[in-house]
Formats: C-alpha cells, structure tokens, sequence
C-alpha cells in the first residue's frame, strides 16, 4: 500500500506527534518587518563600487538607476528591522503565509531517521518566491510616482512576477529575456504577457550595448549579464522609469527575508530547531531569505546551524569562483560588487535548464561564505532532475530545476543519516514550481539531457578579464 | 496607489473585518467523510442502464469495469457520510485543505457591494480539483489488489491527476488523451510521463473501438467519448486493470465533496452564509463537490442558495441539450446513463480552450436541475478569457479556462450588485491554474481566438441518434 501509511503510523510514535504536514501562519502572524542581515554582521559586505570612478557609490549616483526607497535600503547596514508597509503586506496576503512542509512521504520513502522540512513558495502564479520581492520594488517605485520599471529574465519566475506585481499597481513592465530562454520557453514569455508586460529577447537591438553584444557575438543565446545591462541602459534613458533586479542586491535579500521570518516562526511554534539549512544558491535572493534570522542568531552567537548553498555545476560561483570585485553585468554598465563571481564574461553552458545561471553571487552571502559561515556544493543536472522527479513521484509537487538543486542536497543529507543513524532536522527552501519547465523534464525524461561544468581553461580565461579594484 | 489600499480601509468598516484574505481550516478540520448528496435527494437520479439489455445495472455487472468499492459507491443512495480512509486523508494533507479566499481586490477594482468568495483548488501539481477523485480511485484499486487502471483525459488535468495518484501508490496509469489536446499540450503530457504514466493519443490504434473511429472520421481531433470508449476496452481486456473516470459518475462527486464541506466549515467558521453559489459545469465534478452540503440543506429545507451551473456556449449541456438516457461514451460500451446530454456523437469545436467539453452532464446535477433546484448559464470564450485575464491581473492567480467560466459569471452578479445596490455573498469554486493552457491565452492576447456555438440543425442531429430508452 502507498508509502504514507507506515509514514503516518510511525509520525505517531514521534515525540513531535502534534506537527502537520503542512504549518500555515495565521495572517497576524506574518512578518511586519524585513529583517536586514547586515545589522547583524560584524564585518560588512563590501560597498557597490562606481563603475568608472572605482569609488563607493552613495546615494545619488544611484538615482538615476534605482527608486530612491530602494537605494536607501541597498545602502541600510545598521537597521536591523525594517517596517513592510501595509499595501505590500496586503498583496502578500494573497499568496503568503506559505507553507511550511513536513515531508512526512518522502522520509518515509527514504527511510531515513531524518525530519525533513520545506518551506514551500510556489504558491503563487508567478511559481516562485520572486514575487516577494517584485511587489516590494513595484511598490516603491509606484510610490515615486515612476511610470514603469525594466528588468531582466533568465529563466522567468523573475520576470513573471515582476508583471505581476506592476499589474496589480498598474505600472508600465518592460521585461528583457534571455535569448534562449525567450525561445525555449514561449509560455514563460506569455503569462507575462498576459499579465500586461512587453517583453524582448536580449540581446536585442532595442539598445546600444545590445546592438554592440550582437556585433560581437552573432548568435548568441545571450545571458543574464546582457540582458542587465539592456535592461538598465532601458531604464536610465527613458522618463519616468527605473530598473529593478531580482536577485543578488541587498535590497532583494531584505524582501526575501519574509521566507525564513515566516519558517523561523513556524518552527518555533511547535519547537522545531533545524540542524541543517539548505538552499539553491544562484544570485543568492533565496537562500538569502530563507537563511537570514537563522544566519542573524549564528551571527549574534545564539544558535549554531549548518547552512549549505546548493550551486549548479555549469556556474560555481561559490565553489570554483573568486571573491573579488567584478561587474554585475556584461555591459560593464552597471556597478561593481565585492562577491564571488565566475567573470562577467562567463557564459553558462546553454543547455542548462531554468536559472541559477548568474555569473556572480550576492555580496551578502559571498562575504558570509568568505567568513566560513555557510558551506557550499555543487549539483550535475542530471542529478538534480533526478531529485527533482524522486521528490514529485512522493511528495506530489512538480519542482522549479533551481529548486531541484536544494532537493537534491537534501535527499544525500537524508540518505546519509540511514548510515549514520541520526536524527537529524533539515530544512530546505522549495524556491518554485516546474510548471514552465517540461522541456527540461521532457529532455531528462528521454535520456537526452547531459551534464555540463566550464572546464579549468574556460573559468580561467574569463576570471582572468577580473577588473583590478 | 495599487488597489488594495482602499480596499483594506473599507474593510475596517466592515462589520466582518477578522475575515482574513485566506481561510485556511486545520487539518483537523479537514472532513472525516464524504457527504453523499443523493441521500438528502427525495426523487433519486435515474440508474445507469445496460447498454445490451437496458436493465439498471447492478453490482457484477460493473466488475469488470470499475473496483469493487468505487461500484458500491456508485450504487449507494442511502448512506449519507461515507468515511474517507485514512491513506486517503494523508494524501489531501499534501495539498489540503484548500484555501477559502476572500476577493478583497477584486471587490475593491469593481467597485461591487458584492462580497466575494471562492475556494481555490488549484493548489497542487495537477492543477485542479481533480485530485480529490484521483487519490480515491488509485486507493481503492490498489486495496483491490489490482496492478493499473486506465483512463481518458481531455484538457488533460484529470490525467496529471491520476498520474500523481498512481506514482503515489505505485499503481500502474494508462491515459488515453484527446488527440486535439495531445498535440496542443505537450507539456501536459510531459507532466504525466514524469510522474511515470504512460499517455497515447485517442483515437488510436491500439484498441478496436479506436480503429473503428479512425475509420469513421479520418484525421478526427478526438472527443472525451471516443477516449472513454478506448480506455474502457484497455481495461476489460487486460488482466489486473480496471477504469476509472474524472467527472459524471455519482462516486466522483461523492469524493469531490471535500470542497464544499471545507467551503462550508470555512464559511460556517466566520459566519458567512453565500446567497448565491456559481460552479463551472462540464461533466460537474467541481459544481458538484461544491455545492454538494449546501444543496443538501436545501434539499432538507434548512437553507436557500441561488445555485448557478456555468458551462460554454460551445458545449451546453444543460441549457441546450436533452434531460434523457444516453451513451456515456461514443463507442457505446460504457452504460446509459440519464443525464442532460447532446448525443453521445456530439463533438465540440475544437477550438475550444481545454475542458468541459464532454457531451453529457452528472446524473445526480441532471436531476437536480431538471427538479428546479439549480439555474445553469452559458459562456463564450472570448468573454471567459476576458474574465479569467481581469480577474489574474488583479488577485493574482491565473485561472484554468475551465474556471474562467465560474469567474465570469460571478463577476456578472457582481457588477449587478453595482447597479442594485446589494450586498450578496458570492462564493464560486475556482477550479484549478492555467499553467498550461498558455496556447488558449496567447490565442485570446493575439485576437485570433473566437467564439463557437453548435447550429441548431447540429444539436438536433446529434441528438436525433439518442437511444431509445
């Protein structure tokens, strides 16, 4: 008989007998503040840097680029909370509190003496946790009173709920997507769409560093640094628009912060300490969000955790990048960030399904990583579509590849604890669904799917175009 | 500002303002049975009929068909709560309960003095409701000891359903897919494979009955009837295997119950009393399981609900078609059964958007309609699209094009309510997500889609051919 059975049989003779299988927060309950990580940081990440002076950047070089609220977030290092305004908390209300998961099936599955957790946020149409920090920006940058706002996609949860979010306040969305994903994924390309965005291949020759990459290399399927760097030449040379960005910024892990707020309360309701915390790790806005009040306890000395990024291995930032300052975008149009980074000129192999493709990593997480706070693995994809499947198969929900990454971390954490016989709490973040992901899943299904890493020559050649700040 | 701000101040006035935008029940709170609304009906719907003899078929005579205990289901008239086994109930804690969610944007962008509510059942990989009937019929042909089922699916929700029940209780899982739907989803079919179901398009040539259809109507797209036809032959004649059916049968909205008992706790909990109920309506699943305790208080007398069927123009059962027995299928090897029908030749335009598109209509929905009980209303599906688009952009979610028909016609009584003034509770079921009906809505954003309604001389024809019982 199916799996469940002896799962539930056996959850009876747990201590923890009362938990669910999933912990939904009561409204109140919900954060009312972003938790800012770097308050708690003894030594800070290292400043943005001005792409032509070399200089710290302060607010006003900034302003043409970003909405005045959202700079002054991505420069807060002392203000350990800050307030979520009404109207964003009430969107969140749409599709948050998520849930907190008790895998109860797939431990069962396993047979591992592991608990294992997830918390689960792709609940939403936009399929991931995006949206979280979407309606922050769209919401800040209507309060400016801004006519719209440019971004970019990879493989487009960001960009999907970036035309959410403007739709719900009615800005204007000008989404640029890379290439290849623009092409692999046409139903990405149309929720967006429907939602109201216009949205462009990148490069394009809508814009000048796009017309200059093309020029360069014809044919190509493009990358996330391209497609920033159209996005913010878009946005800084059209009235009454600014850029928004998904992932890596400070400010971006300051909105993420909801998802480890809200499972840090959830766990605490029904004294659940987690031992391992495991999360995706491309730009970095998952884990950020998921790790933060856990990482803010470690950081003050209150509680000890093991915190594991999980990185694709055809784009290691963490495990085979350097931590040095280098360019957020291929255009060289954007500021410089102190983080671990592959060179701005790194191209991901393209047959990588979904995200985590960004050639750098959040100045947060690299310094806390530079610290030895936080440990990091890589994942072939093939493994981790294997994961991603075992986990469906018990557990019903379809994952995001990206999210596959942490599901296949924790599944060997899981595995391990059969050997060794420990009890072990893990928790990891399940960052989206696989919804717009079936060509991914088709490729893995018929065996035609392969593995991809740079080799040495490759990340040494485009670490070697580093600049010397 | 974005339209929830003032939505939020009003509801301060409003004399039930602890309504949270989403009621999520305890598990605890989840239903512990099955309600069977046929116990609560006075005059019972009609038996199925032999399609051979023409006799009320009895318990042997559906062996070789269904499981054991789902025949018993479908016989039993008389037991009001049927207990739902407790695998069964693990597997809902997966992804229920569902969320009651209160519109609160969309309220606020009509301007209505409509409260409206609707029970979102899209929370889970399949997409839809089907799953509360899928995990049934999985369970109970594995407790049977039986090594797969088959089954037919059209929009192809009721497949992804049937895959994730049977991976779950590793059954094995034959899905017979409307042709139309096969080569427009391809994604969808992608989904079952990955949850390990094996999925041929229908017609086929794998069965008699299939070859037969494809001699009759060469380069046919399909029709629910003709899958049904070849997932039943499938079934009989293969050792080990039985049928199961995604909508129309008494035991399928026996299980999709649990949506109107959560609905009616949750309602029942804040003291909210619905005045008018809207359910889309193909072969009833969803209108069935949602109204199923309201109608029963009707039934006994102890309540008054304005209870609306909404089904499309291009396939309208009730407000077109025919209270008589029929075939449930186009190969006439399944049963008769006395429903509102349009014959069982009937084929829908295939340009229809995804589902509802089956000829017939519940038994138990037929007799209640015919009884006075129910109102039922038809769509187009451009204005479905239009509705189902407003209400994304505003509440976040995208909706399958089958609740897109709920959407517009709860958003027709709202903006009545707008004209008189009052201040009706509304509650629709929104059915499942159009995550992959993306084709239908790059279809509506392109202008190119358009509305189909059978001709007269059509309906006529196809009903000229019912049999004569």
């Amino acid at each position: 008989m199916g799996t469940c059975v002896s799962a539930k049989e056996r959850r009876y003779e747990m201590p923890n007998e009362k938990i669910p299988y999933k912990i939904y927060l009561e409204e109140s309950e919900m954060p009312t503040h972003y938790y800012n990580l770097r308050a708690d940081m003894e030594k800070k990440p290292a400043p943005l840097l001005h792409p032509g002076t070399g200089e710290p950047l302060k607010f006003e070089d900034m302003q043409a680029i970003f909405c005045d609220e959202l700079i002054k977030q991505e420069l807060d290092e002392e203000t350990r909370y800050i307030p979520i305004p009404d109207e964003i908390r009430d969107f969140y209300k749409m599709y948050r509190p998520s849930p907190l998961v008790r895998a109860y099936c797939l431990e069962e599955r396993l047979g591992t003496p592991a608990k294992i957790y997830y918390k689960f946020e792709g609940n939403n149409t936009s399929g991931s946790h995006k949206l979280n920090s979407a309606i922050a920006q769209a919401y800040y940058a209507k309060k400016q009173g801004l006519k719209g706002v440019t971004t970019e996609t990879g493989a487009g949860q960001w960009g999907t709920a970036l035309s959410m979010a403007c739709s719900y306040f009615e800005l204007d969305c000008k989404v640029f997507m890379v290439k290849v994903s623009y092409e692999q994924k046409p139903f990405r390309r149309e929720v967006m769409r429907t939602y109201g965005a216009s949205v462009t291949p990148s490069p394009s020759e809508t814009t000048n560093v796009g017309r200059k990459i093309l020029e360069e290399f014809p044919g190509t399927g493009g990358s996330l640094g391209c497609a920033i760097s159209e996005a913010v030449e878009a946005a800084t040379s059209t009235e009454g628009y600014r850029y928004v960005l998904g992932s890596v910024l400070n400010q971006v892990l300051l909105h993420q912060s909801v998802i480890g707020l809200e499972a840090k309360t959830a766990m605490d309701k029904y004294g659940i300490k987690p031992d391992v915390i495991i999360g995706s790790a491309g730009g970095g806005s998952n884990l950020g969000g998921l790790i933060a009040p856990f990482m803010g306890e470690k950081l003050r000395g209150e509680a000890d955790y093991e915190i594991i990024a999980v990185e694709p291995a055809s784009c290691p930032s963490f495990t085979r990048g350097k931590y040095a300052y280098d360019f957020a975008d291929t255009g060289k149009v954007c500021p410089l960030a102190k983080m671990y980074t592959l060179g701005s000129g790194f191209m991901p192999a393209p047959n990588h399904a979904g995200g985590l493709r960004y050639h750098g990593m959040s100045p947060v997480l690299s310094e806390l990583y530079d610290q030895g706070m936080m440990k990091a693995v890589t994942a072939f994809q093939t493994d981790v579509f294997d994961a991603a499947e075992e986990f469906a198969r018990v557990e019903g929900i379809l994952p995001a590849p990206e999210s596959g990454h942490a599901i296949k971390a924790a599944l060997d954490e899981a595995k391990k604890c059969i050997e060794t016989g420990e009890e072990k709490t893990i928790l990891f973040g399940l960052t989206g669904t696989g919804y717009f992901d079936l060509t991914a899943y088709k490729n893995f299904n018929d065996g035609t799917m392969t593995d991809q890493e740079p080799t040495d020559e490759e990340l040494a050649k485009s670490l070697a175009a580093l600049p010397k700040f």
